[in-house]
């Protein structure tokens, strides 16, 4: 990323991970770029989309999806008030100007936001049945909502509970390898942990 | 996939492989879902990118890119005259109006496109070497190619094809497994194969 | 496989997949190969233990269960009766004479055997539950039990369950690709599924 | 493991990774538990087997080879002189006492080593060619060849080198997720890097 920014609403899609800062403790934990590539692609976003991104952390999927959503909204909820500085450093950046920063807790923090066309949920602070709740109650006919989980008995939770609220439900495991050149310029490849994905719509 | 169609202007992005009709000795040989998204993020796309799609096959990643460079073009290039009619009709039924179908062979075909800012390159017809030195020829300064490759001797081939040409190149291995509900309701994944994707751009 | 078979005491560790004739219906359903490598591993086998393999199905884990355990003895349990002439023949085939077929659904069919020194689960019938209690009863102090699991929701559950009756758990999920050639000779790879595998054992 | 050693030769199959000690330099090269389970399981290892362990490293699949092997004998064949101490600890430690290593670089080392039954390649020192070349001219008729390999380019090579000496080949790509539990009890799953396996053997 070279230090003069081009203007964020003609950046190109697809930002690579380093791109977005982040604080030490937190390293690794970012959704991984082929990740973030499943996830955006599953959102059915349009170009009017209301996107809610739920536990947004760096803002890495809130500001790919402004990108495309460019004459909608998205909001970028976070809890973590320490993450706070770092998410508004990385809208400022690489957000095209229609993404709000929501400081509070899902779902309290949703009771004030337009209803969404797309939710990405990829971190939950344990209230996971809550906010899935909400998020059934509240989410447009044809919307979309994509949950990233890394931890098993999770993925099925979720899978079963968005079930139970009357939605179509899907799960995939995405699993990538980036290749990693050897001084003797061939080439290994070094596994990102798998991640489990649950997407859920409504019939018709 | 609704009878009454959407306008395709307003449709959302994602369409599950199921939405392009495939000849039946082709079935299977669709960019799956979930490597389309990793394509379509790695391209570097941006609202007025022209676009150039190699061996588009069914059109499932022209249609998609159309949607994010909606300002832009897409060329859709395709050699095989019986699946002309396919790709046709998937771009009338998906693509936003601004794709273009090339019917021809690459490298010959891409003579009198505009130069491009994003290359995708599903299918090769065996020329890939040729193809590769005509997209570095052609492609803008901070354009991107990916290259999605199914066979492990070309994948180190385009790898190293490109470096020699001067871009700065990655690979990633995409794999995936979809969960697939039992008749008691448990969930099983089933494997995708392993798909090998080369990105490459240029410095600076 | 050729005709004449070697006698199977002499034969080499390592069967192909195709080496055990399957019912049609139940095709695909066999532990494959590369699960089965990392599942007799798992074992612990020493060259006298006593293995209960629970839900034999073909008997593949457990003729090369027998040839690595070739001093000691092997349970093929299995319920079916329907497929019990099959797993007959491919121990007859295969196993080097130190196997017991116990026709009968575990676990009462588990009450007379002698206690095992490692167990494995390729199939429960739904009672795993119990199996597993009544294994966890009998396995002798440094035995190693090994469950196979496809079910996303069952590897959670019984991962839980050994870990509630004291046993060290671990988890590791096996995914291979097999090389297939093509016609002009390169080579594309296709996945197997994903197989969970649980393996427990206690401190000491 | 305890201080207190079991007589190797009533050990159990099925060593994890931490019981072979390594330098530090080295740390993490070691040929993976899963890995390693379906490197031995492919080796057609008979109780009487030849074994030579190319490139023997720490001694993980030599020890193992030679318990499965015991009425045989394993050659651990490793050039790097540094690396021998280890190496030697590691065979007393878990070796069953039928492992003889030789200090040498293959193809020479190999010269006075008993016509092998069964040959695994873990590292080749960029000899590759040379070393497959004399494995395929001292191979017993129904001998069984595996090469591990990370590098991609190395892989097809391998595969073909293979083949044009008359072998009937295969490659598999073996990538395992081992599950860590968090804190609160659940677990995520961390990914092995993709390893590529070569085996060949001879028609009949």
């Amino acid at each position: 990323m070279g230090k003069d920014r081009p203007a964020a609403s003609h950046r190109a899609l697809g930002l690579p991970d380093d791109a977005f800062e982040q604080r030490q403790p937190l390293r690794g934990q970012i959704t991984k770029r082929e990740v973030r590539a499943v996830a955006l692609y599953s959102l059915g976003l349009r170009p009017d989309s209301v996107v809610w991104d739920i536990g947004a952390g760096t803002g890495s999927v809130a500001v790919e999806a402004a990108l495309i959503a460019h004459q909608g909204v998205v909001y970028a909820i976070e809890r973590d008030e320490q993450g706070l500085p770092l998410l508004r450093h990385n809208v400022d950046r690489w957000g095209p100007g229609n993404i709000h920063i929501v400081a509070g807790e899902a779902p309290a923090a949703l009771e004030d936001l337009r209803d969404p066309d797309s939710v990405f949920i990829g971190g939950s602070g344990g209230r996971l049945e809550d906010i899935v709740g909400t998020v059934a109650r509240r989410l447009k006919p044809r919307g979309r909502v994509v949950v990233n989980l890394a931890v098993l008995e999770r993925t099925q939770e979720v899978y079963h509970l968005l079930k139970k609220l009357g939605f179509i439900t899907d799960i995939v495991m995405v699993t990538a390898a980036r290749g990693k050149e050897m001084g003797d310029g061939t080439v290994r490849l070094e596994s990102l942990n798998p991640v489990f994905m649950v997407s859920a719509w409504r019939e018709g």
